[in-house]
């Protein structure tokens, strides 16, 4: 189903011009217009998630997939030597727009700028072992 | 198939002991050692997979669902915000072991930390139209 409000259903559904990279009866993949490096892209399903804890199959099962093919694509073409797939959920987490879309972002080894990256923390296990216990008693 | 001198390897089979949330017949899901954030979680395949252009099924249809359930079960025991699904393909994207392995990240609000983010930057519509166009012929 589409949302009417939504620019990225407008986007995926082509009623937004977009410059697309591949296109099937379930996605559209754009070039950011924002982008992190040259070649970001953005799979967009054209049926209207919010985020991942909504998105449907098809697409659950398909999405991965692709962004392999995307990602593999833009090393081929840009020269890139790895990529990331980086899919957020909820405004807290960076999702600026909230239709399900997941990040294709080619890297360079030569790169200065921080892209998605963070500072690894040191845990303490008795901290831990109470975390995964909360986490699998919510499963 | 299993990679002897692979560290994820033998953490998903068991053979390394690692505070693990969630297990089924093809994936272990455990705590990150060094977090982002509390409850950071590793997805890792059981089969070796250096990054996501080797993974094979069931493994690729499977691991996006299984992302988003242990996403939602963050927020519920963690009381986060949202949370990160990120997947890194080669050392230049921040791949630190090549086993196939895909970060699910807490994310609250008040954070101050820079976690998964990037600057955007502008783009030039012509230049934008070449990527594409290079990216679709790479498909």
């Amino acid at each position: 189903m589409k949302k009417e409000d939504c620019i990225f259903c407008r986007i995926a559904n082509g009623e937004i011009p977009s410059d697309t990279v591949y296109e099937d009866d379930c996605f559209r993949v754009i070039l950011d217009l924002n982008p992190a490096n040259p070649g970001h892209a953005l799979i967009l399903p054209k049926e209207h998630f919010a985020d991942i804890t909504e998105l449907a199959e098809p697409y659950l099962s398909r999405v991965l997939a692709l962004a392999a093919k995307i990602g593999q694509a833009q090393m081929k073409a840009l020269g890139c030597d790895g990529f990331n797939v980086v899919q957020n959920n909820g405004e807290a987490a960076g999702q600026t727009v909230r239709h399900f879309h997941v990040h294709v972002i080619p890297r360079k080894r030569e790169e200065t700028e921080k892209i998605v990256t963070w500072t690894p923390h040191e845990s303490d296990p008795a901290q831990q072992k109470k975390i995964a216990e909360a986490i699998r008693a919510a499963l």
